[in-house]
């Protein structure tokens, strides 16, 4: 059953007569892609305005007009986005990476404001995107949306992509924002998709109090299930290594268990129904936490580099492909009759995602602040900077529009060609244009001294696209107990006590139960003749 | 044109109804079986009888089992096995990391007797197997065989796979034999995938002469310009990453730029018909020489140990996809008729790998001999491991089987069916109960003191499917010059002599040209803080 789609999934390729010499053709056109991207990301990285994704995307585009013009323009879909390659193969290594290398120290510390931004501030973002959506679009005559329709269009753009912010700032010198911006992008990312899923599973036909109660514990159901999930599987991960390798460590083994481990967590996720992104994101934490530590020094390193790597190429692999698939004309053949419409539709469209996301940052950051002392407040700059660090819009919405749109196929109906038509130009604006001024940006809102020798020193730490809060997963989690919190307010103190107590009751029972069984920093033998973790830091 | 395949190949798996769905379940499959194999072949490691192979292939037939029992017997083709799936997946990493993990003082010292085995020797086993077939074959009644498909026959059954004695062989006791099993394996599947695809693309209508001529011709032809291309994908590859990323590293990038450079040179070499197991061997063998120490410490590391472990993972796949292809009912069904006959063309074929092996290793190894020093000759033992480790056939056989014998895509005929109902029977016996033998008749051939203790010891070294002669890339090679070798003949001196001259001339080019321009080990500025070599090797 199961491996009569495998194989028919891969032999499909051969039965066709001449595609086994186009595949072997596209790969290699595809890898040497890959590499250019990274070589000239590479060299522009100094460069003010660029970043890797708008490098790939450039790339992608000038890779889709060659071909079109080889092909004579015969060749209507040059590339199809496939929301299945994109989420079997490309988004899994991105959000455990992300998970794995999160400085959990930071992302727990601001857990509440990530969860408010993340989870709370799209569900606004998503209500007015979709509302406004369903206001304004159905007055440009371009045939009656669905309320399915306009929901979805809401959670496809709800979803940021804060990639490029995220290059720019420097988690040194503002760790708050840092963590805050890179937090939100995760659980946003995670609330999207399945606010998304729940639309698709869900009878729509009358919206009263009760729909939308199911609606929000449709939502707390997977968002539980998922981070169980994934909490199991890294354990699971965790109970293995330590209790069978223990004392004899073969790293291959190692390494490869982990890797079949986090990518089965989202696969089962996938296959219960479940948010696998969610699922995936904490299999990295607990990982981090557990795992990595009960395998050898070596397996440590390379597991590491290794996510941080497949990530990366996820990253530019996905730019590149909306590139190329900007320029694919069947699409824009549809909606070539009307042009002034398309570009209503899309700039309703940017409009509603800039008020959308102020529509939850500031009131947000207004009440975050009412817990926080005057040092910690969220000024008005570092507001304006979590804002702008949402705004665009990437590859998940490409996803999540395809698969909202094309669903019978084809994008002949006006309607749905006009949907993705906007869905590109919105991801390409939005990443080129915002993308650009980003760094420019940030250096206005956040002046900092040590930017620029920061910026031409030669460093020899890993630049990653994707290793925001990258942390060895060792992070001290001790000096939580003592933050210098001045004059604390009488709301405030309550909140941070509780924080500290759970936090303090959480490191009791890890220590006492959770790492004897799971393993952890300091629960693992030291092993003779290997490196001490100082090297590792050396080396990292 | 390229996307519309790349494109049309992934988005197939969709556009059947439910195939979603299945593809998530199969993939879930089999990376459960992927880390239960890892997981059994860890706990059965020190087992006498066992290896990771027979591991994956037993727990494959399980399965296969369980999916046919389930199903009522209904599914005919359960799995098929994909030479696409295996020639653009899961061979590369193998061979590159053949390549990227071989010792290569060892390697290049033995040079002419590995080429011996593995070329010439799998010339005179693909020439026994031949004839014998046509010879034999014929007479059993399973209709009339062509001249293409008995050539085809002969380079089917000349692929070697030596990975069940190479996990039992000890590269510090014996380096010798190590080297010389491993090398000829590697030549080996070069030569005989080179032999296959040489055939194919040849008019065989009539043999004579000329016709012998061309095709020695055809191979030599693929096999210097799949070299060139290795080792200038290789040289590129040290260039790109010295130039560019001197003295400021980006570890992420340079993993990168590593990985999809050594894949890009398989799938050039794919797409202009050369024989991409050699391009990618020598360019494994040029980057480790050059790239690999171009990068910082932890790229080192993670590279080193990213390779052995794709290696490995693929090694496991493929012999767990043979185990459930062999309960393909389709295929036997039409052989059912008559199972006497099955039996005895197995019978022959098995028969004919053990004659071909036996008809080069022990002339060869005379041959071998005669230019060496008494206690540098191959002796009757070593012979017998020789001849036994090449024994066993693998996914190769199987790959090239089912490319000469379903390209119309089914299996109905009789013969064709046969013929692959044929290469399951003898990979399995082969695998199986050789590979069950392969300890036991080891240590009884080399009987080492010290094999015991290496066994129970705990050792914190990565023992990987496939890491023979597993060097760091950095051996020296100064000791080359000063051989202990005693009274040597006068055609040895010679030989030994010109080898010297050609060693000695090669490291000057190396030192003078090549090392300042493609860096290397010794040409490469030291990074301040990055750990020593000697807490790699500590680490590794």
């Amino acid at each position: 059953m199961s491996g009569l789609v495998l194989s028919s999934f891969f032999s499909r390729a051969q039965s066709l007569n001449s595609s086994d010499y186009y595949s072997v053709v596209s790969i290699n056109l595809f890898v040497t892609l890959l590499c250019a991207c990274i070589v000239i990301g590479h060299l522009l990285e100094e460069n003010r305005w660029m970043n890797e994704s708008i490098t790939a995307i450039a790339i992608g585009l000038c890779t889709g007009t060659v071909i079109l013009l080889t092909t004579g323009g015969k060749h209507s879909r040059l590339l199809v986005f496939s929301e299945d390659l994109f989420f079997i193969y490309l988004l899994p290594p991105i959000i455990f990476n992300a998970g794995f290398q999160v400085k959990k120290k930071q992302f727990f510390r601001n857990f509440m404001t990530i969860m408010l931004f993340g989870a709370a501030g799209t569900l606004v973002s998503f209500i007015i995107i979709a509302s406004g959506a369903s206001q304004l679009l159905n007055k440009m005559g371009i045939g009656a949306l669905e309320i399915r329709d306009c929901l979805a269009l809401g959670a496809i753009f709800s979803a940021t992509d804060s990639v490029c912010t995220l290059q720019v700032l420097n988690q040194d010198e503002t760790p708050f924002l840092y963590s805050v911006v890179f937090g939100e992008g995760v659980v946003n990312d995670a609330t999207s998709v399945v606010l998304f899923n729940a639309i698709q599973n869900f009878d729509l036909t009358n919206i009263n109090f009760v729909t939308v109660l199911q609606l929000f514990l449709n939502f707390s159901y997977l968002f539980i299930v998922s981070t169980i999930l994934g909490v199991v599987a890294g354990l699971l991960s965790a109970y293995i290594i330590k209790k069978l390798y223990f004392g004899r460590h073969s790293t291959d083994r190692e390494i490869a268990v982990m890797i079949l481990m986090a990518y089965l967590s989202y696969m089962l996720s996938e296959l219960f129904d479940l948010s696998a992104i969610l699922t995936v994101f904490f299999c990295g934490i607990v990982m981090s936490h557990y795992t990595w530590h009960n395998v050898t020094e070596s397996s440590r390193i390379t597991t590491k580099h290794v996510f941080a790597t497949l990530s990366f190429i996820s990253e530019i692999f996905i730019f590149l492909y909306v590139g190329m698939d900007a320029l694919d004309i069947e699409k824009w053949n549809a909606v070539k009759s009307s042009p002034g419409k398309s570009v209503g539709v899309s700039s309703i469209l940017l409009g509603l995602v800039l008020l959308g996301r102020a529509a939850f940052v500031f009131p947000l950051s207004f009440l975050s602040n009412l817990k926080k002392s005057e040092s910690e407040k969220i000024n008005l700059n570092q507001q304006v900077t979590i804002w702008w660090a949402g705004l665009m819009r990437g590859a998940v919405s490409m996803a999540l529009a395809y698969k909202q749109f094309t669903l019978s196929g084809h994008t002949q109906q006006q309607k749905n060609a006009m949907m993705i038509t906007s869905t590109i130009t919105v991801v390409l604006f939005s990443t080129v244009v915002f993308g650009f001024l980003t760094k420019p940006l940030i250096r206005f809102m956040l002046p900092s001294p040590k930017h620029l020798t920061r910026m031409l020193s030669a460093d020899s730490s890993p630049k990653s696209l994707q290793n925001p809060l990258l942390g060895n997963g060792v992070d001290s989690e001790a000096d939580l107990g003592s933050p210098n919190v001045p004059r604390p307010t009488s709301l405030r103190m309550l909140l941070t006590n509780s924080t500290h107590t759970v936090h303090h009751y959480w490191r009791r029972f890890d220590d006492s139960f959770m790492r004897p069984v799971f393993g952890g920093r300091g629960f693992v033998p030291f092993v003779p003749g290997s490196p001490t973790e100082h090297s590792v830091h050396q080396s990292t």
